[in-house]
């Protein structure tokens, strides 16, 4: 048994294939590159079942993750995070059972700690000794610490306006970092320009083939903790999309090994902010790629990326799924947050908050009945953005009664 | 095979048994009570082989948990944190394994989340409606929402000086807020009062029986985590010192299980702050109680508790296992968590940077040896009071290159 069935890199786009043994960022056609496994291989040799007894995190499924050793793994515990039944809000929607995959309890308190786990130990293997990135703050954060494990240098812009608590995490790290008066968009340029200057990796999103790869180990997990019976509709807050892909390949992955159903893939949401929407607006108007959203901004600090590289993928898995996308705005998904606090004892974050919502609107619609099982992604801690929630006390004195 | 083995509460200090099936705070010595259960039935019917396959949850060890029916169990996916071995701190120390429980990685990012599910699930199964507390912050956040999701309704008492975001997380959970111009002690005078006036049920440490139980399941972890070889020192921040005082029940229950030997019991040490430091004062004076710490202060908020009601069984456990106590400045500490976050990719909480400072220093005095394996408490994330790290960066305009 090899410790991975990864067996090279293909590109979506033009279909070329590329090695696996050495760094690379896109195909020479500028597109993404995934991570193509040997799966009739694999199925051969691998049954489901085995995984029972492996520790709970997202390197249970080291074969269908691009790592070739072991000892390279850098890790924090991150994965099999809970999938947790929220009965009041069920029943409250009329949905049969709605789920929630709790992101929060990763290292760094965000999803984001899938993708720099497997990225980071992948740049590790690779013998990668810096890194560059764009970041609205969590992702910045998680790779930071990561790369301080690893020994690896990293070099981080996120806008001026990104939550406090992330620049702390980079900080404390002792990432080099830097903000940009600016959009996700802003950083993204200056990390091209400097990477390429320096000779700094630049692993922003979709911009190395490794962050999708932990990504999509949320959707081995729900199929895992589902007892590989799948929900009907999987909602999830799309900024740059990439969870929405990885759940996606996830799927197709297992479908190929024979451990779900074709039958069974569940129906994908995007959602967004009504302030920053291009996969909406591209979805209304029935289009393959996005157009650039000028002016952005949402609450949900993490969704406000006004183009995604990798918008063609997010649409494609929505088509090919018969799934959709929806925008919330800002006040309707700050009072999903406060709501699901007081039902469910989960403070999530305004991201979060926004599938919430978007679940909710999506039954009033219709197009989520009462028989539907329904996956809503938490993609981090509300504490990580918590300056938004005005505290409700009252001062005593020592001596009060 | 029942859910729980729970037979009594049995008092520490007269010896007096209590009944299961009721509410109730203390013997009427006034001492804190703990569970008994009914060890010897047990181990004729579960081995610790049959826990491999159960769901990395604290709820893997239900039958040594109070809870007597699993449909009362509130959950948001608590325990089973990773246990991480810190290879390069190991090395600069000289220390053959050292390894950190990281409880940051738990609902509400502390270890309190062990003793709020378990408490609270508790509560739920004896009727009770409302619950008052004092609490630093992160007890007061963890219990503020498993409360939520009981449909329990509380009531927080937190110092004014707390940290803001568990004052947000308790806000945003709908609990009933109080903010003290004091301490910890004094919050807890003020929530007597007011539980005893209004009928609430107080939930402070060791005022009930049950959070102990939750906390002790870091215990059963470390145990199953090792294997069921155990580590030869445990180190603790110590503040009230309930989970000092589990893990200790914890290994003791293990050793009447025959599932780990009685003379592997690990060293534990009680780590406190330089200013805050009553528990270390009574181990230097070779007292069996502690006396109130006069105008304690630390930035380790959560260890901030100048006299701990249970301060004789931490004693306790400490000179059983021919422990140690020993404190750190808060200069050390902070020092600490940066080099963690740095080395090991972990931005952990203060207290838990305390407990490395403590390694460190029992290193130099050879107390822990070369060949010892060590495992150190984080309880929580360093993002929770991350004000104190000032960001480091510099500010770009989008066209700057
Ligand atoms: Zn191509
Ligand atoms: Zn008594």
């Amino acid at each position: 048994m090899s410790f991975s069935y990864a067996s090279s890199l293909y590109c979506p786009k033009c279909t070329a294939s590329h090695p696996l043994n050495k760094p690379i960022n896109r195909c020479t056609c500028g597109s993404p590159l995934l991570v193509q496994y040997s799966l009739k291989e694999l199925k051969s040799r691998l049954n489901r079942e085995d995984l029972k007894e492996r520790p709970p995190t997202l390197w249970r499924y080291h074969e269908l993750l691009p790592l070739q050793k072991e000892e390279n793994i850098i890790s924090l515990g991150e994965g099999m995070t809970p999938l947790l039944e929220m009965k009041k809000t069920q029943h409250e929607l009329g949905i049969s059972r709605l789920f929630m995959k709790d992101e929060g309890l990763a290292p760094t308190g965000s999803f984001k700690a899938r993708g720099a786990a497997v990225g980071i130990s992948r740049a590790k293997e690779l013998g990668i000794k810096e890194i560059a990135m764009p970041t609205n703050g969590n992702a910045g954060a998680s790779w930071s610490l990561y790369a301080a494990k690893a020994s690896i240098k990293s070099h981080i812009v996120m806008p001026a306006g990104s939550p406090p608590i992330t620049r702390r995490e980079v900080t404390i790290a002792g990432s080099d970092l830097h903000l940009v008066d600016g959009l996700i968009s802003d950083a993204g340029k200056i990390i091209a320009r400097l990477a390429e200057k320096y000779g700094w990796f630049d692993v922003s999103t979709l911009k190395e083939p490794y962050r999708i790869e932990g990504k999509k180990t949320m959707g081995f997990e729900i199929a895992e903790q589902m007892k590989w019976s799948l929900p009907d509709v999987i909602v999830y807050p799309t900024g740059g999309g990439v969870g929405l892909i990885g759940i996606y390949k996830a799927f197709r992955e297992l479908i190929e090994l024979g451990w779900i159903n074709k039958e069974d893939m569940p129906r994908l949401v995007a959602v967004q902010a009504e302030e920053c929407a291009p996969i909406v607006k591209a979805f209304e108007e029935k289009k393959r790629v996005s157009t650039f959203w000028p002016d952005s901004k949402t609450a949900a600090f993490g969704i406000n990326v006004p183009k995604a590289i990798g918008d063609f993928l997010v649409l494609e898995a929505i088509y090919r799924t018969n799934g959709m996308a929806i925008s919330v705005s800002d006040e309707r998904l700050l009072a999903e947050q406060r709501r699901i606090a007081r039902q469910e004892g989960i403070f999530v974050c305004p991201e979060g908050a926004a599938a919430f919502a978007a679940v909710r609107e999506l039954r009033n619609q219709g197009w989520i009945r009462p028989d539907h099982t329904v996956v809503c992604l938490n993609t981090g801690m509300g504490i990580k953005y918590s300056e938004i929630i005005e505290v409700e006390a009252t001062l005593l004195q020592p001596d009060d009664t």
